[in-house]
């Protein structure tokens, strides 16, 4: 089984201007500095939407226009981007993914912001883009920051 | 403080024909029967990404041409769709959320899938439909099927 959700990630034109309005309006503070992710060209944000293991919310701002996610912000405007679900044992689970047609866009695990990561294409299930990330036991507890 | 996230939506052509690849790909099952929620034009099926307490997928069907979430189907296909946060209070939350400039959609809390529920409009922040739903004692320990 794959799962559960470790966050939900949203993509916006800037962090620093986004952060303020998530204190106002529902008083959520990020876990850490914003940070770049140089092989991705974005800078990460995390929010835990409530004490741990809440689900995090992941603001994600491109750092210039070689990214796709700034392509997503240039054609689509800020909004949800993808889910990140939990993986115990991601090499295997990809290789299951592949032998049931699941479209990868990584088949093997890459490096991410927590740990190895592989994305699923939006064809293969309700145009929704899934990462899989590679559970440690500090993703159990939601003290991975 | 609102929070923490309670579902994630997904707006779909197809309940039925969607449900077999969660169990495939993602050893995912629907927690109950999809069910129509007439007042929306819908039909709902949660699918719990983990042990409770963990953070449901919603898929949303319309059942007509005459909702919100058929026009999003239309306009951009299947997709993430909205982001459910649980709030203590609900009717003095949606008085600070207007207070703060909040853009509501509902102004006082309204029936929906699991208790009174109010919707913020994807201006107030980031491009993201947000849900709000008033919290039970069953939502924090996940039984609230």
């Amino acid at each position: 089984m794959i799962g559960p959700i470790h966050h939900i990630a949203i993509v916006v034109r800037s962090i620093p201007d986004s952060l303020p309005r998530y204190r106002e309006l529902f008083g959520w503070v990020p876990e850490d500095e914003p940070r770049v992710f140089e092989s991705q060209r974005v800078r990460l944000c995390f929010l835990p939407s409530g004490p741990p293991p809440a689900v995090r919310i992941e603001l994600v701002e491109p750092i210039d226009a070689g990214s796709g996610v700034a392509r997503f912000l240039a054609d689509r405007g800020e909004g949800l981007h993808h889910v990140c679900l939990l993986s115990d044992d991601l090499p295997g689970d990809l290789a299951a993914l592949a032998a049931a047609e699941a479209q990868l866009i990584d088949r093997e695990p890459r490096p991410g912001a927590h740990g190895r990561v592989a994305f699923l294409h939006p064809q293969t299930m309700n145009g929704v883009l899934w990462e899989l990330l590679e559970s440690t036991p500090d993703h159990a507890t939601g003290d991975d920051a």
